[in-house]
């Protein structure tokens, strides 16, 4: 098992994004996708994802960084002495479960495997394996080259020693891993964006305000701190006495309005056509693509200004 | 009336905040407090806002702006001939009461007055003014002059040609203003922030994961893109079909979630004691000020970082 040796399974834009994040800490990729079209179009993928991080500021070196990465036309010789197995497969359950068993059967009994699976547990394709003890999920955010964010989410049966490894790793590769400590529906990251979200949808169904305006609190108001500070930082600085004074304030409020929420209703057919005519309205379906390119351009640039206020504070 | 004046009603952190947004502008400002010592600081602060904020680029000419705005010892000056009148004072009814009445009773006949009430409603501190169609909720987040969100919230008696005008006045000065349209308790912020934080304290409260890794998950996850795009926005370019495409997706996972949450607890004493010590090994009591120092440097280096984007792409 080579140590500086990482698999990725599944080449789609987060396998891709995966391979970047390896390569670019140093390590050696071996990139491998069941479908060969999208094994033809790794190479490229990759150039052009770090042409515009270079553009941007985030890397030097990019065909450096590119030339570590392969892409290989089988699994077996693409996991073959990795020390760390990244699957990015399509999020199905069967899906998950066979591939698991095929990296199963020809990784190193030493090596590590972590799925990117967003929302299946890994107690749920993971437990007929032999080296199920050192399977896990991470879950990384997408792009993982430039949303840091990793999760980390252990089966039941997962070594400890195993789940430490992987968060060094992140550590090591530039991520920044949280441990779910246990299996839980949507882990953290997309439960804390989900009540979010579900209290947004609502208060768009009964009329309080329009998408767009909705969009505008978050951008204008609570996103600018949470995008350097999280939640709990951001009151523990908003009451003189710290979060404790803030929660004795505050926390009657914040009962009150979970209460209004106590019966929650699915977002309805219409109620979903009416926030899709919303944002219809402000950007067509073939403006989508554009827009797309435009938030990662943003992204890059948040990225690099937060490293350059890094670096100031140092 | 003098359209160009404004009068700011309570000189504390929230006023000040506010003399600079309307100074920045252009507008002559009269500041009032009933405090003599709250007064006589008025100018101190403002000034030393202002130097921080033209060292991280965000405003010139400080000492113009900085000579725009007049400590008044009487509230009757500070509001005579002033177009609008932006009260700040301390979150409590019968305060609102009482200050409105002052103000209401001084007033020009055309002037319009916000609030800065952070969640008591207009409704229940303006019914038995005389100029009541022309009060209404005008909450900014703190601080004003380096976060743009405005949310205007009338009372059922409040004139619509006031809000629109009250919202041309927010964005003329440089806010994002939204409009709610029906008093709800929290308004649209807070009850955002109370979703997500209620989540949060959840899931510190369960065991799944400690406060400084659900901070980690938004500052490194979900904060990135919501301080340029808002949640809706987000999900949008999140799913190859838009918005409507991703709530297919993820909406049954987000109702299971909400689903997990239907008897939501207070935030008790033992939880805010739990939580409380958690930041307070990471940041002892007499750190708190230098980190909010800290806060509003980041907070402004974000601000002229998002200037330059937004001037790049014009």
């Amino acid at each position: 098992m080579e140590k500086r040796k990482i698999a990725v399974v599944g080449a789609g834009l987060v396998g891709c994004g995966w391979a970047i994040v390896f390569a670019r800490a140093g390590f050696r990729v071996n990139v491998f996708d069941v479908d060969p079209s999208i094994r033809a179009a790794v190479t490229g993928r990759i150039s052009a994802a770090l042409a515009d991080m270079e553009m941007a500021g985030l890397v030097e070196e990019r065909e450096t960084i590119a030339a570590r990465v392969t892409v290989e036309d089988e699994l077996r010789s693409a996991v073959r002495g990795a020390s760390y197995v990244q699957e990015s497969v399509f999020e199905r359950q069967d899906i998950k479960k066979d591939v698991s068993s095929q990296i199963d059967a020809v990784m190193h009994p030493q090596a590590i495997v972590g799925s990117s699976s967003s929302g299946i547990p890994a107690s749920a394709f993971t437990e007929h394996l032999k080296n199920r003890e050192r399977f896990l999920v991470v879950h990384p955010v997408n792009p993982p080259h430039l949303v840091p964010l990793v999760e980390l989410v252990r089966a039941p049966w997962t070594d400890s020693a195993a789940l430490a490894s992987v968060r060094e790793l992140m550590e090591e590769v530039g991520q920044t891993p949280i441990t779910v400590r246990r299996e839980i529906e949507g882990f953290v990251l997309n439960r804390l964006q989900g009540a979010l979200l579900n209290e947004a949808w609502a208060l768009f169904e009964e009329g309080y305000a329009s998408a767009e305006d909705i969009d505008r609190t978050v951008r204008d108001g609570l996103g600018l701190r949470w995008s350097f500070m999280g939640p709990f930082e951001t009151i523990d600085l908003n009451a003189p006495g710290g979060v404790g004074d803030y929660a004795q304030r505050l926390g009657p409020l914040y009962h009150k309005i979970a209460l209004d929420r106590r019966d929650p209703r699915p977002w309805s057919e219409a109620l979903i056509r009416r926030v899709e005519a919303e944002r219809r309205a402000k950007l067509s379906p073939d403006e989508l693509a554009e827009r797309r390119a435009w938030r990662d351009r943003r992204l890059m640039a948040l990225v690099a200004h937060r490293r350059r206020m890094i670096t100031e504070e140092q």
